[in-house]
């Protein structure tokens, strides 16, 4: 019996694109609405003050991918000069349970997280949407951009960061991977939310946050995609949307119920992506405002996962070892 | 940055005693008494009817070691010449969150049951105990011996399966590892239940238990460990107990609360295995009726992967993989 590893490196060798991840993150929603997904809420622990490490099991049926992420984020580790956010990720046979695959999942998380926004925005920005707003230029920052560009027909892109290199520096390296819009710096985070149709922020999860963005820095209409949970939208945003749709129902409550994130946000969520994605919320893309709140769900880790398998399986791509 | 990878093959090539074993498995338990041990309860899925996938993270801390298990049962494995329990741990830095080994933990899953059981015995067992009953005759009937004989002096050992080759089969290849008792085959589990002071059950955990062994089975003095949940012991057993100690009461009460496992046993519950070795529940050992009800916990994984990993780096064992 084998296992195959597949480090960073061998992941990112298989240049798999964001349409595919896009592709394979939009069918899991709609599974997900449709039931057939086994997603329960992701436990974890703190070894140290201002970090953690979740464990993220998921089966996707139809799919029949079944596997686990333990992802770490380390709030010290940037100034040590390591990645804030690590991951690992198991695939198995569903049919058997033996662990087929261990692979780095950092890449996964980067990608997926974008490529579910990307699925929110196609589903819910407004038709003639051309503008895209990005606070915090981070790995999410980035991928972000590329992922929402596959599906929105952008003209110009709002960014912001409080280090003000990083704007410079975003900008440099993400101009020529998006020649269709001009990449606009803004020296503070209104330019970009009152300019932007789709604003994404992408800032550090931190345990006490410290909103920013109220609702009269928005324009009338607009989709707002927090990533960074509610470290960014004042409350006043979260309920004066026309839609507040979550990516999972169960885990945004769980979180918000801890009385730690979401002070005031929505008691009550309607819809979650998987309805959406199943055709069960009607066209929100109609609405004039509107929030998806995404967490992160490991439901899109595995299908991605195994987009990575059967790649690196067909390449011969990463080592085989004994179980 | 580096992974050590550690095979099935690397891990058992190790020869970590069971002493080791134990004294790692009483000490997290200690610490989990005294309250340093993160150990939130562990969630699953259920890719196939009668089986399951469960995620075990755990931080324990002064020994500092933070991983997580991913465990597989799968009823249908055996048939297929396959093993029932499979399972992948990750251990990681606590200081970073990198990962740092990804190892078997099939042999960790064995053996550390066996030693929680252990540490039951050495705290509750009567001071005059000299036989050993093992009802179920697979993986954890073997290592249950081989734990139990290093805290108890061993002068009878009872055995029972329902396949009666299994009992001939274990008999030949457990006397040898085993030579200060009589190991004795036993035609049903009646008579192991009236010859021994100590009873663990080890037989299938199946999605509706059929319970089968009450209380005027049980000697007048007995402690009773389940390592199946409730596969074998009678609600009267439970209930007539002097004494009932779980590993984890929060594990054992969420358990319970699904409804499904447990039904009619005790839903309060004083002390776990955590509170008995801080030396929190008194001396155990005299009272007459006792269960120690253990479900396994992650706690133990951890810190029975910190040894192995330990050994592994001193000896070389293991290939290094890239992260």
């Amino acid at each position: 019996m084998e296992l195959l590893y597949l480090s960073r490196r061998d992941v990112e060798s298989l240049n798999i694109s964001y349409n595919e991840v896009i592709n394979a993150v939009e069918l899991s929603f709609k599974l997900k609405g449709e039931g057939k997904v086994q997603l329960p809420p992701k436990p974890g622990v703190n070894p140290r003050p201002n970090s953690f490490i979740h464990a993220m099991p998921a089966y996707v049926g139809e799919v029949d991918v079944v596997g686990v992420k333990w992802v770490s984020g380390y709030l010290g580790n940037p100034a040590r000069g390591l990645p804030y956010i690590n991951a690992i990720l198991i695939l198995n046979d569903p049919e058997t349970g033996l662990p087929v695959a261990v692979m780095d999942a950092t890449w996964i998380t980067a990608v997926r997280t974008a490529a579910a926004s990307a699925v929110a925005v196609k589903y819910m920005a407004s038709p003639g949407a051309e503008s895209l707003g990005i606070v915090g230029l981070g790995v999410q920052g980035r991928t972000h951009l590329l992922a929402i560009r596959e599906v929105l027909r952008l003209r110009r892109v709002y960014v912001h960061d409080v280090i003000k290199q990083k704007v410079k520096a975003y900008i440099e390296e993400m101009s020529p991977q998006c020649p269709e819009a001009e990449i606009v710096p803004c020296e503070d985070y209104k330019c970009v939310t009152r300019n932007s149709d789709v604003v994404v922020t992408a800032t550090y999860i931190v345990e006490r946050p410290k909103r920013f963005i109220a609702l009269k820095d928005l324009r009338e209409e607009f989709l707002a995609i927090p990533v960074d949970y509610d470290a960014a939208f004042e409350e006043d945003v979260a309920r004066a949307v026309d839609v507040f749709v979550v990516d999972d129902k169960e885990q945004y409550l769980v979180t918000k119920g801890k009385e730690k994130y979401f002070k005031g946000y929505p008691d009550i969520v309607e819809f979650d992506m998987g309805d959406v994605v199943a055709g069960r919320a009607g066209d929100l893309r109609v609405k004039a405002r509107k929030m998806a709140l995404l967490m992160g769900i490991a439901s899109h880790d595995v299908v991605v996962a195994k987009l990575i398998y059967d790649k690196a399986i067909k390449r011969g791509v990463g080592v085989k070892l004994p179980l």
